[in-house]
């Protein structure tokens, strides 16, 4: 139901009221108000500030009919908060840019801001200002900061050849899920493992926090457009190649169930997107730290660091082949 | 000319490359390379951070065939760089979240990349990093981040009773130019002063910072959705009235130019937008300070801040008549 008199004042006040109860751990960090014309952010010394943004669009990244809108807002803020694990930081604050049609600023506005809101108290990551304006399709853009201890941070670029190279939790999980949510007919079972990772991905802040304070990883980055896309970013920064070997990754078994059995688990886990695991180099010798769980997240050695550049996959007949990158390209060619 | 094997990758390493040379100013400030999951930023100490973010949409605040692709690229910076103008700030960094269609990643978005690359030099705030797509419509969001000596940031909040009203610059220029440039057949002079404000506006930056370390504003804010808008803003937020005098705004003469005289210059200097001049609220006793022009700015009573919450306009007559919002707001039913 949108709402007549509705005009940008009032949307802003709607938007800052949804978080006005939540905010309390944040006025230390942030003055002003929101709708001032920029937020103010206190940084905390010995720390320095990180910066990550994101699009969400309705069509790009989400369809408006199956993707209910407080898994939308939810998503929105835990995909920008997932850069600030990768790095090993927290997060403190966001802005929220959001463009919406008319017929979006009533019912599914409230639903909207409810899943942010959730996400923003989870994550103590508060909101501190915006952008709003109309439009005829949902656009949203996220701009979240956080923090990390000076000289902690841990960036794509600091793998070495030799280099046990990890993942957290079950590759492809998210991907299946949106296949479900695709595939129903209606909306799907929110609570089926799959659908849930898919609409309320959960970064990954402590285990990133934890390799970061233990410094037990050389680089990290977060598996947002799968593995096979991913891993080659990671290691062009690091200007270094990768093997990794397919009988060792956590796939998600697909076989047993009569919904996911038409789909292969290992091309699903390397060239899915949107699981927000984690995907970190350890040094050899510290890799006997890293355990088979942290937090009841599974922790997994996939393969290692290479010199070279290349990136090869070795099979279950353990040939090495290429590994191509297969994840999401919005800009790459469709076949 | 589309590339026809861009990917997003490339795109990014692009535009990260058009900024290469221009970083030298932000290697203390910046660690990380753009590309990875976030950017690092180190604060200065005695000094908060501000954050804004700002939409610039194809078909809501630009027209692919009116607007130069170089005009686009500086115009969603510099507009973002107002906000840290409007609290007494200076711009450090900023981030880039870009859409585009296919056709628009070759020459489009190297001209793009000029104006965007021209206003980040003139106002050293240097790509952190950003977030890219691909979409139908070019979709553009940015995030600045500024910085301010600590409790010297000016609030729109601080506005009392009495306080002199000023403004910077003409009301209503852009606006003009705006409508010169919608009504060119073909593209418009870029060089009639009223379209240049409209496509290269000026953050005020140095003037914003002179009224911050001089103490000299209670409040301010940037006039970006017209002055009749942003007015009733400053005085919500600080819980006040105004009463400005029609007679007193610094308008542009329409009359002259046969181009212009259908336009009646008050009410566009009333409710024009995108002229990203500053409205500042001054104690009384030290209006005497504020000089005529700040280096070639005009700088122009108004009128005051009042008790109460009216927001008044005195007309030539002397008749005190309702300042009514006619500014853009994209939420307002259109008549």
């Amino acid at each position: 139901m949108s709402r007549l008199n509705q005009n940008e004042d009032s949307l802003v006040r709607r938007i800052a009221r949804a978080f006005a109860h939540e905010q309390g751990g944040g006025r230390n960090t942030l003055k002003g108000e929101v709708g001032d014309d920029a937020a103010l952010f206190a940084p905390r010394r010995g720390y320095e500030t990180i910066l990550t943004c994101d699009w969400f669009l309705e069509g790009t990244h989400f369809l408006r009919d199956k993707h209910p809108a407080d898994a939308v807002g939810w998503k929105s803020l835990a995909r920008a908060v997932s850069d600030i694990a990768a790095m090993g930081g927290q997060p403190r604050c966001f802005l929220l840019s959001l463009a919406l049609p008319q017929a979006c600023t009533g019912r599914w506005l409230d639903e909207f801001l409810g899943g942010l809101g959730r996400a923003a108290r989870k994550y103590c990551c508060f909101l501190a200002g915006g952008d709003t304006t109309r439009r005829k399709e949902i656009l949203i853009n996220v701009t979240v900061v956080g923090e990390v201890r000076e000289g902690q941070a841990v960036l794509r670029s600091g793998a070495r050849p030799g280099d046990v190279i990890f993942v957290s939790g079950r590759l492809g999980e998210a991907e299946l899920g949106l296949r479900l949510l695709r595939s129903a007919k209606a909306v799907a079972n929110k609570r089926t493992a799959a659908v849930k990772k898919h609409l309320y991905p959960e970064p990954r802040l402590a285990l990133g926090k934890w390799l970061a304070d233990e410094r037990l990883a050389n680089a990290m980055m977060d598996i947002s457009d799968g593995l096979s896309s991913d891993l080659p970013r990671l290691c062009a920064a690091s200007g270094v190649g990768a093997s990794i070997e397919e009988g060792k990754l956590p796939i998600v078994p697909t076989a047993t169930d009569k919904r996911t059995q038409r789909y292969d688990g290992l091309q699903v886990a390397l060239n899915g997107g949107d699981d927000y695991e984690l995907l970190f180099a350890v040094p050899r010798e510290k890799a006997a730290r890293i355990p088979r769980s942290f937090q009841d997240l599974l922790l997994t050695k996939i393969g290692e660091i290479t010199r070279g550049r290349a990136i090869l996959r070795k099979d279950k007949n353990n040939r090495k082949l290429e590994l191509a990158a297969g994840g999401w390209d919005p800009f790459r060619k469709k076949n």
